[in-house]
């Protein structure tokens, strides 16, 4: 398993996406995306997904350069027609847009319909840290959960993140699916030959299962939550509807959804409701008091929403970023592909 | 078990409250928002909450007639000084305030704080439906919850309503708590001398408990998501960081906090997005889908949120709301207390 530093990683990215005729401000956009993954440990949506969206630009579905639309605004609203460009170019404009109308007149909201994947949810509403927002993103995608109760494949996985910023403390930063495990975690434990817990899948047939396998033999994701999963259930159906229905990206299991993410976002400018410097203190006093809080037997630690990934993008910026065989290989492979020499690099 | 008409039970309650000096536009309000409660089957924020409300306007803790404030406001945005006024008018005057603000710029955001116990949410958020909006409500509270891995009452129930206007189906109401269970249902599993299912409770020294009475004896309720409780964490924290810290009202855990619940709203404009039959359409279609989906092995059907409240609602209009003998008693003795003659009536 080779190690690689972010930098190299985000050139070898570039250096693909380039070669494939993405214009280099967009090509830098996806591989800074990618790579601030892999940094916070969510390999799942880093440098994995390049021989995909190479793939996908040579499909015609992902359109690099395509022309992003405002097709409706108001002062505190847009909905943007993303033409099926880059998804994480579409959602880095929207999500500016809302911080720009945040930053105006208190609140931004912005729906995104035509979009391809967007990837990591964190990277957007982070992004609403910095000017003292509380940044919101959902999106829809691909059917693979079930309804409580139900054993077919209707609702997405439902993501949601929000980020709030604080004080002299971190920023608590949640971004979790609404069902019990996204997608992504799946795959890697299939692909490490790993059982998933109880309570993650159905099998075709409907029957718990705690093969990875099932997933992609006709199973089924559940809705958050166990013996209480109407309550995931209930925020994955709010999640296909904001992202699906109120976007006009089609929600996860109807005809008109084509794929990629419908997209909603919200930017909550902190100072219209409420003295930044109160609410940062409000929201130091809340981490420090969890902190200081007790363990739970059978648990280490208590962890801040969005600690975990900021203490290992400081681990893996000083020391590299591990790459499994099987992703490395799919990269050089596509790298050869295309033209790029990754020896040269770096 | 008496078993009283909704009409009757209104008028006992009407008849308590003003005998305590409620105005009579309040009292009529609060009294409808209990019986709307118990007519959907959530008999925890419906009548039994009247001997509770009576003791807090006798302590001066609720303030009936209280002047709800604007504080600041913007074209789609404000802050309410609720005042310690009834829970239930303040966040009506809140919720109205909000759609007021979506029907003319596309969005409306409220946050409350000095505000009683609100009682049930999508008692509020459903008010949006029929100007084509979408509804959401949430609010901080008392701490009863722990984090993740933690064994302390740090966060609150952390509920939240969505309410989802559909066209020729009906609409979609989320309601739940980002705990694992609401403190009233646990009360009542108490008070029926009924165990609470695995991961609900830790008792006092942190360890799985299924006795109900070990929240009352210094236990702690957990998040939603059992082995993947930092999402319901995550979620919580949010709830408490938008109904507390934003708001003003404090997280629930800190000193600022000084009960009732921190309230924030937010009224979408489905118009403002897309066109208002498209919307409804694709809610439908998603609507119908789930119902024709195959039920998986151990469940009878699939349920949309807000369906089976709906259904109680409409058997108990008919047959009269079943109130449970301690409630019942409760509500005579108090009734009996403030000079309301019970027999007399309906």
């Amino acid at each position: 398993m080779p190690t690689i530093t972010a930098e190299k990683l985000r050139q070898i990215a570039i250096d693909i996406f380039m070669a494939v005729g993405v214009p280099k401000n967009e090509a830098r956009l996806v591989a800074e995306h990618l790579v601030e993954a892999n940094l916070a440990g969510v390999d799942s949506h880093g440098v994995i997904r390049i021989p995909r969206y190479v793939r996908r630009i040579q499909q015609g579905r992902i359109r690099p350069g395509a022309d992003i639309q405002v097709v409706r605004e108001t002062s505190t609203t847009a909905l943007i027609n993303g033409n099926w460009g880059f998804g994480q170019v579409i959602a880095l404009k929207a999500m500016n847009l809302a911080i720009k109308k945040a930053e105006e007149h208190g609140v931004g909201i912005v729906g995104v319909f035509n979009c391809n994947h967007i990837g990591r949810l964190a990277h957007y509403s982070t992004l609403a840290l910095k000017h003292n927002m509380i940044g919101i993103i959902l999106c829809n995608g691909p059917p693979l959960v079930a309804p409580f109760g139900g054993m077919d494949r209707i609702l997405n996985t439902g993501p949601i993140s929000v980020a709030v910023p604080a004080g002299r403390e971190g920023p608590i930063v949640m971004d979790i699916s609404t069902s019990v495990s996204s997608e992504g975690k799946i795959r890697t434990k299939r692909n490490m030959g790993k059982l998933v817990p109880d309570g993650w899948l159905l099998d075709k047939d409907g029957r718990p299962t705690n093969d990875p396998n099932a997933l992609y033999e006709g199973g089924v994701i559940l809705p958050l939550g166990g013996n209480v999963g109407y309550k995931g259930y209930a925020l994955g159906l709010v999640v296909d509807v904001l992202g699906g229905a109120l976007t006009g990206a089609g929600c996860a299991s109807s005809e008109e959804y084509k794929g990629g993410n419908g997209v909603f976002i919200m930017v909550l400018n902190v100072a219209n409701f409420t003295s930044v410097q109160d609410f940062k203190k409000r929201v130091d006093t809340l981490i420090r008091t969890i902190k200081t809080s007790r363990v739970a037997p059978g648990f280490n630690r208590i962890l801040i929403p969005g600690e975990p990934e900021i203490q290992e993008s400081i681990r893996r910026s000083k020391e590299g970023i591990p790459i499994d065989d099987e992703t490395w290989r799919s990269i050089t492979e596509i790298a050869k592909e295309v033209g790029v020499s990754i020896s040269n690099q770096g």
